[in-house]
């Protein structure tokens, strides 16, 4: 199984090999508008294993009040194998496995649609992801075109985990040298992409008695009503950690971690590096997860999700959520269990109370629609999104 | 065991839902002082598995030098069934699983009293929290009150492994809403409330041959003299990590990582974020661990600690400890062990040689009898306490 | 295998123990410079047992994009027996581990020399550490003298998992106490010191299909020609991080944690605490890794590795690679795998391709070999080593 064997000492060569400043490679990653061609397969490098202790440090870090994903005596009482992956983690964590092939060079990250968790990520589990083009718009010369994208992360057993949509907007390769290139298959041909649409979740069967006493008093479904806004209490503050937390989850974007960069930019992303979403996205759910998620058994997914102005460290962040709807849960599960929408609403640099308090119903109005209703946008409105729970009855 | 379940397509729906600013609910958490009731017991949420990696990164995050916690083979040859987590991270955890109920809307923490560990945690333990109100002392109308309460942390066998008392100031209610109501016992009865009053600590039972060579030459029973002060050489500047790690403790105040609630306050937190007393603690404790805790066996708690002064980010923290007691262990221990009994001191933006020149005696007579004792208080002076240690004799 | 023992509860006893300040101990640790002996050997405290959640954290920490040591299905479809601990997490720990006896008095670290890797490190492996004093060259009264030490990681079976040699400078004792003796051993003797000079590596049998798709396209030993220039596109801004990573490594060295340490120095190394220079070493590393060693099955070692300048907090680092040799590697694996030399550089506040137009072919030739050629140092370079890597042939 092993084999020992002896290589010559290592000796110093630097002043024996003479420098040529003109043999010089520059890899870069991403891809150009150009680059992007609709069919196209991504097979994204390096792929993630999941630990406990990572998926309790992720959950932590954003204070997700979830116990599935903190106590592994209570997740098995609620049928599952073992402690569970927060799927804000395993969100995180397929985006960035492909940073490297989709959105390296994106200017912007224009949206999320049709998130769906498929089923559970637990640990020693492995995930890589693929990537596939959907789409490819082109906005005339000189201007960044928009390209949708397709992405799955996928367990060690091919089956899908997570699947969403994506659009970013992506310049075009202009005189620059073009970007690593795809491995290509060995038959040429791309790689599967197994995609579903219509595609069905894979849960524990539920015990019939599930634990008591370590989730909310008033974040069952019972307690959730269409059109009742609820406001979380406490911000976050966040810091410069936001560098280390995109190496964390393995974002390659400069623009998160390299002031260079991002203070070469020019716009509103120049200066300090930027928060990368993903990060925001889970503080905010973090800061609503006790009052609306500590009692679902199971995140469906999200879809229209925008980040709608960007964060740096120094900024303070809150939360809000609204009712979108509320339904039992189908299959059989309806009497234990139902179905809540939630739209989530991410501010900074002021409370939630105080933000609904100065912005009104406009804050719950997307910012694209804005201009169509002749509607203000709000600067300190930095996220929207609706999110789907599938959640414990009182009963 | 799983089942695959069909969910309807997820389709956006924030537009359909008309907002009504007046449908809202601010849930809060915490309790004001009327809210505390003599007797009152409360269950905490969540809960927290306790993982290796996690049991790991707490000791090194404050850089905790005994093997106990970093070193697994060490571990077990001093007879533990595996890596020990350090204590200091126990209460960390218990007393953050309580803030939600306890002290998210406390003041001030005004000091920890009576705290035994009663028994190791090892990795896939998983804890719980229980906290008993036993006290509610009001100071008149508009002035904040003190509960004293107590709080256990139970393992999945539901044996105790740390109880400790605390003090904290809460302001009562005034005209704003409750906060989040207690669950109710199915049965309308408090839950059980183990505290022990003369509890026994349950130790492994240890080797004959201890293992030698990883922990200091000088840091053994025979090296500590009552009376004798440990000036400790280094200090640790902390820096806005405080946040996360406030947050991967699973603290819920506020006041440690959101500064537009720190900033709004009135007084001397009013200002950036307040680091987590329980986290000033650690850091403290780890700067004296490589001079009086690596050749302990047993951390057996500690009393009356004081956080006299707060710390922010930017704040150099430097320790001393002063040798309060020093006697054979009970129970036929006390031929291989000590128990020693120390004083430890904090103090900020000096160096721990500096202030004991500067503050003399001074800096370990108590700061609330000082009023008393016509003494100084030291504004440099962040934190008192006395903690008690089972030692290796050098034999 | 437990005993439940009863201590007497814990009293309050600081108002009883009179203070006498000036019976006092200032342990302090590492050694002034004639402390040390040639021959001496230290066996380092603590030891650390590798654990896979922080395995995967170190390489995320610093972006090592190596799947061996962040996906564990690929390591052991490589042939390993599961997830890799990144050998430059093993340099770090061991090197952390003896800065107790070895250089927590240092002046400056003058530099790595012949560190070999000689077999993996997995998890659940503990690793400690000795070293080894070869010699100390004095430089004349009241100057700081040099002393050269070799180092070795043991795991619990005893064998070496890496050694290396290290130079650093220190100064005498003058009239300071001495430091916290070295434990002596029982008989007198110095402990065995197993350094070997022509070391075996000790490596996988590597199957015959290695994984595919998960490393990058052009990082096979066939793309690496001698002399060629790599330009590694991303910085990294380093943030206060740096603080609790250096505790996160265990290194006891204040000048990277406490800031009223590093503020009471004289010279280019007071202000700021400076990163400790294996952090750096490592987001370099990081910084290069998708480029020219994600193909990579071993990481043999490194040698001639200067800190050439120190870094705080708030620098972005980059990193330029240039390829020394490539060859066969020997013992019938040259026909899958061959061995690269890549002379590795850092820079500071300067992208990397800028260095390489602004400073040319200076940055590939040694900072102290440039006052002998007549040639500029440059401010802006923080590092230079030569690391050799077996890496896969695409074949």
């Amino acid at each position: 199984m092993s084999q020992a064997i002896r290589f010559r000492p290592q000796l110093e060569l630097a002043g024996t090999v003479k420098v040529d400043v003109r043999n010089v490679r520059h890899p870069h990653y991403g891809r150009y508008l150009e680059e992007f061609a609709p069919g196209q397969v991504f097979v994204h490098p390096r792929g993630f294993t999941f630990l406990p202790a990572q998926m309790e440090a992720f959950a932590r870090t954003y204070m997700q009040c979830n116990p599935l994903y903190l106590n592994e005596e209570f997740a098995r009482a609620c049928g599952f194998s073992g402690l569970v992956a927060s799927p804000q983690m395993v969100f995180n964590v397929v985006l960035s496995l492909g940073v490297q092939n989709d959105s390296e060079k994106a200017i912007a990250n224009l949206g999320y649609y049709d998130a769906q968790y498929l089923r559970p990520v637990h640990a020693q589990d492995t995930i890589r992801a693929l990537t596939k083009v959907v789409d490819r718009k082109e906005r005339g010369a000189g201007k960044p075109g928009i390209v949708t994208i397709r992405t799955l992360g996928l367990n060690q057993n091919d089956e899908v985990v997570l699947q969403y949509q994506r659009k970013i907007m992506v310049a075009g390769q202009g005189d620059r040298p073009p970007t690593t290139p795809l491995p290509s298959a060995a038959d040429g041909r791309m790689p599967a992409f197994p995609w579903v649409d219509d595609a069905a979740v894979t849960l524990p069967s539920f015990p019939a008695l599930l634990p008591a006493g370590l989730t909310g008093p008033s974040s069952y479904y019972e307690d959730f009503t269409v059109g009742e806004i609820i406001v979380h209490a406490n911000g976050r503050t966040i810091t410069d950690e936001h560098l280390a937390l995109t190496y964390a989850v393995g974002n390659t974007h400069p623009l998160h971690f390299d002031r260079i960069y991002s203070s070469g930019l020019s716009g509103k992303m120049s200066g300090d590096p930027i928060v990368y979403g993903g990060l925001v996205f889970a503080w905010l759910e973090g800061l609503a997860s006790r009052d609306v998620s500590d009692n679902s058994v199971w995140e469906l997914g999200f879809t229209e999700g925008y980040h709608t102005q960007p964060s740096i460290a120094g900024d303070t962040v809150a939360a809000l959520s609204r009712v979108l709807a509320a339904e039992d849960a189908p299959d059989g599960l309806g009497a234990r269990f139902g179905i809540v929408t939630f739209q989530l609403i991410g501010v900074k640099n002021v409370g939630a109370a105080d933000a609904l308090a100065r912005f009104g119903e406009d804050l719950f109005v997307k910012e694209n629609d804005k201009k169509d209703l002749g509607r203000e946008k709000i600067d300190a409105k930095i996220f929207e999104i609706e999110r789907r729970l599938l959640i414990r009855k009182r009963g």
